[in-house]
């Protein structure tokens, strides 16, 4: 069933990629690129996994399972320019491969178009207003982000108000927009909200993790980026917390944290350096435990939609397996 | 009436950028600073006498009158960015007041927010579409114009494409949507929309011409700015058409444009050396003709609709005025 759905969209995107080779190429290439660099599909997938939970022809929630996506791949397009990210996926970043302005403009295009082809679904007028106001939270969850980086340290429920907004809202709109198209109650509609919400802090956490602890060639990013970017990952927050109680670990973590590494050298030593941390204070199964005690509110919410039980058991499996990947 | 419906926008965007007093600050206050920088309101101003042209309720009309205004003021965000620009109607830019992430981002809730005004208004589904193709055309017509800045010398039929795409199609669409919201047949309310895009190039052949032969203080930009920059206007392509003609001319004219001016004695040598060249050619006179020759197309489209001839006239009396303006 997942392989049909993921050709189903696979199919989708390069027919809209095909769509796309016109004039101007500058402003239609990265959009093409960004679609062409693949990536899991997982929020179009669960869209179109949503509507068939109900019973729902995918076709009808196929255009905007790939409003989604590409909604998805505008903020991947925006977010690297403010992050300075040279590699995306294992590939320049827009940004990088073009220019800054070419990479603004053609995530403006893009948002363009993931509502161009929200119009073009059905029942447009109830899940604009969905989409709308993920669209905002998503924009006001990567401005925490930014201002986060500024501050020497932010609080847990700081973190975890940040990531469901830039991350967990998004997933959780795809799971309730494909639950209306599929014909779900708004009731139950709401319950795969929550699914997708306590799925989408999930997935961020794992995230977290596999900047250390994932393969790094599979996963198409600089190992240790985010502490060579100090970012405001769970596992410092979480190991920063610990370390309040250990002066030693304390003034060994605050010293590194206050570190602005100039080279790859100094980038690597700082990175084994926190890593070591990190090891000490267990934070790999602290972290686990987490991701776990949000799969296990994720299933609750399900547990409360009445659709078939077999179909909920696969996107149980499904995102199960998502949360055990290594890259 | 004018001034009743300036005095329903002022106050309508009072009570947004009152709504957008919420955190995070960073991301909505450059909104607010936006809209608190005032602007002629010329687009929304436009939807709702579009609206009222066919005796509709400009009530129906405002929400989106709003969108469409906000959607302006986001291009003007980014389109910063990518000029480089540091002054905006005499005051600093978002990206040089805060920084380029927090204008990319601000810029981006601000589409968002556009959408979400859309989605509250009458008749969401009709216009919509008109609304999203609009929005490609604004960010294709952005993209040339960047394009362009790399090419020593376009064509005149570029420039209108260009400016139509960048500037007038959103002067359309403000004509078409309020048209739609206030009861016009598709017939008449696509008689607005070429009535739209004939004043809007009317107005950005206004605009290259006050970037010289304005009064500098109203004008709120930096004079001569169009030619630092060595930007295709009209003007320059006009000039740069008649000087192929002469020869000594031509020599003058490409010899200012090659050069790169790095400090303000030498924009402004440069400002004074081109428009000595503009002033010989006349410039200003065929651009008034040019921009009249506009003005007439979109009154010869207006006078194929059937509404109320006094309202006609009121709209053709409006838009004349701002063709007059010298700010």
């Amino acid at each position: 069933m997942i392989e049909k759905f993921q050709q189903t969209i696979q199919e989708e995107i390069e027919k809209l990629s095909a769509e796309l080779a016109v004039p101007p190429a500058e402003l239609y290439e990265p959009i093409r690129y960004m679609l062409s660099l693949g990536g899991k599909r997982i929020r179009p997938l669960l869209t179109l996994m949503a509507c068939d939970l109900f019973g729902g022809n995918i076709n009808d929630s196929v255009s905007s399972a790939l409003a989604l996506e590409l909604f998805h791949n505008f903020t991947l397009v925006h977010d690297d320019i403010m992050d300075n990210a040279p590699l995306r996926r294992n590939k320049p970043t827009v940004h990088s491969k073009w220019n800054n302005s070419i990479a603004i403009l053609s995530g403006d295009v893009m948002m363009v178009k993931a509502y161009q082809l929200l119009s073009k679904g059905k029942m447009c007028d109830a899940i604009l207003p969905i989409f709308n106001e993920m669209a905002v939270k998503v924009c006001e969850g990567q401005q925490w982000d930014l201002n986060y980086e500024q501050l020497y340290k932010i609080s847990i429920p700081q973190y975890f108000k940040m990531i469901e907004l830039k991350t967990a809202v998004l997933i959780a709109a795809c799971m309730k927009i494909g639950a209306l198209l599929g014909g779900a109650k708004t009731e139950d509609a709401n319950h795969l909200y929550e699914f997708g919400k306590n799925t989408g802090i999930a997935f961020q956490l794992q995230d977290d993790l596999l900047d250390i602890y994932g393969e790094e060639e599979k996963f198409g990013k600089q190992k240790g980026g985010d502490i060579i970017a100090n970012k405001k990952t769970f596992l410092l927050i979480k190991a920063s917390d610990i370390a309040s109680n250990n002066p030693y670990l304390k003034e060994e973590l605050d010293q590194w944290m206050s570190v602005k590494t100039l080279n790859d050298k100094d980038s690597l030593e700082k990175v084994k350096a926190v890593t070591k941390i990190y090891d000490f204070v267990n934070i790999q199964k602290i972290t686990k435990e987490e991701i776990n005690s949000y799969h296990l509110k994720a299933v609750s919410a399900l547990e409360k939609v009445s659709a078939s039980p077999d179909k909920k058991k696969h996107l149980v499996e499904f995102t199960s397996s998502l949360l055990q990947r290594q890259s």
